[in-house]
């Protein structure tokens, strides 16, 4: 009665996040505990691996390990950031074939989801009978049919605590202070900067996205204005700003490109320093610095999202389960109920209609000037980061001469 | 018989850290525990407030408020970078007389020290009896006299979960990162970053301290060998690092100077780029990326030491319960006693010993190269540091072919 038992192949891609570990033990568990799964192979740094024939065998790691590594930051695979080539591709379905994998399941974000989706129709042309399911994963929050992305919460959590810090640094030493956070085409993280705002002279007090032209005279007028007001100026920059032909202020900065097309915009500081000087070079403000948050953002062990750590898992869960009930193909998308109280599901959408294509930062959640968030991002984003740490001020009343 | 009550000036100085509300609540609640002590004056920002009579009522705070700020990071009084000029000094000191305050307590480093040092000098050329006590803050933990300082602890386990996360990053993405960490002339901080190895291949590979005269060609040469031999690398750098004549490299690349007469380092950039960019251009390595953590070491909430944490809480009260008990002036220092468990003792020791000057690694915490640290700084520091999060990793049996 039972079918016969069709190896699975798993593996992670693209930038790592810290959660992505647990969909991957959501994805193994639920395989381990089916009789229509035979070997589970996990290939080291995505396709790479594939194409290397560097296999572990995840049916040898115990529960323990498997729920060591499920809240630990970063890609317990590996990682990698490569399109396959068609011929990448020839070679990658020969050794599926030869290892008689008849399930795949790949990690990642909207490039990870088009690598999926080659696959599966590579393996179609070929009449092999391969069932393709994208997992969802990226900080960015930028995938298409998802109300929101596994690893997003995460390191927006990390983003928000970090600018609460800021903000009371930059009201000990007062100046101006620019965080440069990433998000290459979606502005969502450094949106996120804004969540733990309680009060009305809170950073940031402006938010910069790519979603709205960034212009240069603009933003130094903003900050002389919230200067002038406040006597200091905490600024969120998401390092994809671009001006109004699109061209990214960063991208100007770098000549690195991967094997995508994007332009290399984290692991320098440059973004950072350019507008700091500019501020220097335009304004008589003394004290102006810049730090770029860089890879923390997405690998920060300890300061997860209880959310976003359990939609994770659960969407590694659905991916296997939807196989296993019959599906050949799809990405698991999170969809948000109507309502006002918090609630998801996990549906099955088509690969192409994830693959490739990225979403943005609705404008309804910008203000009209451009330089800030609106409540409803707020009211969008704040049950997926869940709570913040809380921030004591004193009352400070003055004292009497 | 009750001793008519003093009034008493506390204040914050010198860069936040995440613990320095503690020794102000520790201090305030201490003070208004005792009926020697009558109106208790916050001065916001330092001596600045001082200067400018802006003081807050402290006895007007809940202890509900007092709880909240004392776990909040950042300096609740607003800080200031200030060295007093003697003209500054004889305003202060009649200001002081104005308010009939005879107990002064300001919380910061040892530029922090050497101002209450100085204010005490003047008092007592002027026979005013002003008690005058310093209490340590440091995240450089670079006071004299101290075993370690108030803020260190929390602030490495930053770096050290910082660096637990981009190791992890680092496996998956292979490459070489650079992290660049705090601390003018003392390395402790970066030091920490190695906190959280546990396996054997775990980064950071190279750690890089003042102490030692850095050299970019034994630099360079020094992370050719650990990629050949990990396929990555992960370093970490002080911003302080200099050449063989002293010189900051940092500094090098900047013009700015504070009115101790320190260069700025923190807030660009710049060296982390400088490094990199040395690399592309000496290796072959392609993936070469530098972050450089900035003020959220100092300033990231709910990423405590609890030791550092109730340790800090301790000098606030310990400095108070001292100018009670008679005493004059001075710092309360943190001595470590010897044994295998972790036991510290508050000690009073006079302000000069702890003023201006700083101290720096022990060389016997360096290893010989002057590219890593050594177990005796381990030993050391984690148990001021405490509990970093477990990271858990596949066993990764290969698959056979």
């Amino acid at each position: 009665m039972a079918a016969k038992a069709g190896n699975m192949m798993i593996a992670q891609s693209g930038g790592p996040s810290m959660v992505i570990n647990q969909s991957l033990v959501g994805a193994v568990l639920t395989a381990r505990a089916s009789k229509e799964i035979g070997r589970i192979y996990g290939s080291m740094h995505g396709i790479k691996g594939i194409l290397n024939e560097d296999f572990i065998n995840l049916r040898k790691e115990t529960v323990a390990t498997l729920e060591s590594v499920a809240p630990s930051p970063s890609s317990a695979l590996g990682s990698v950031r490569q399109k396959p080539t068609p011929k990448d591709c020839t070679k990658i379905f020969e050794i599926l074939k030869k290892y008689k994998v008849e399930y795949f399941f790949y990690a990642g974000g909207n490039d990870s989801a088009e690598t999926t989706y080659i696959i599966q129709e590579e393996a179609k042309a070929a009449g092999y009978p391969l069932k393709c399911f994208h997992i969802p994963k990226t900080i960015d929050n930028d995938l298409k049919e998802n109300d929101h992305t596994p690893g997003f919460g995460s390191a927006a959590k990390f983003v928000a605590c970090s600018l609460q810090g800021l903000n009371l640094d930059n009201r000990a030493l007062p100046g101006v202070h620019v965080s440069v956070i990433m998000g290459r085409h979606a502005g969502f993280l450094t949106a996120a900067a804004a969540l733990g705002r309680v009060h009305e002279d809170d950073g940031p007090h402006l938010i910069y996205l790519p979603e709205k032209p960034f212009a240069m005279s603009r933003f130094v007028a903003d900050v002389k204005r919230v200067y002038k007001k406040y006597g200091r100026c905490l600024i969120a920059v998401s390092e994809g700003i671009a001006d109004n032909k699109g061209v990214s202020i960063a991208a100007q900065l770098s000549n690195e490109v991967d094997s995508h097309g994007n332009a290399q915009l984290s692991g320098t500081g440059a973004l950072g320093d350019l507008l700091a000087n500019e501020i220097k070079a335009k304004s008589k403000i003394e004290r102006v610095r810049a730090d770029t948050f860089g890879y923390l953002q997405r690998s920060f062990p300890g300061m997860v999202s209880d959310v976003d750590s359990a939609e994770a898992r659960k969407v590694g869960e659905t991916a296997v389960k939807e196989a296993l009930s019959g599906a050949k193909s799809g990405s698991i998308a999170i969809k948000r109920k109507p309502g006002k109280k918090y609630k998801v599901s996990f549906v099955r959408v088509p690969l192409r209609k994830v693959a490739k294509f990225t979403s943005h930062v609705p404008l309804k959640y910008i203000n009209k000037a451009g330089n800030d968030v609106t409540q409803a991002f707020i009211d969008y984003a704040a049950p997926i980061v869940g709570k913040l740490p809380k921030i004591g001020r004193l009352k400070a009343v003055p004292a009497g001469k």
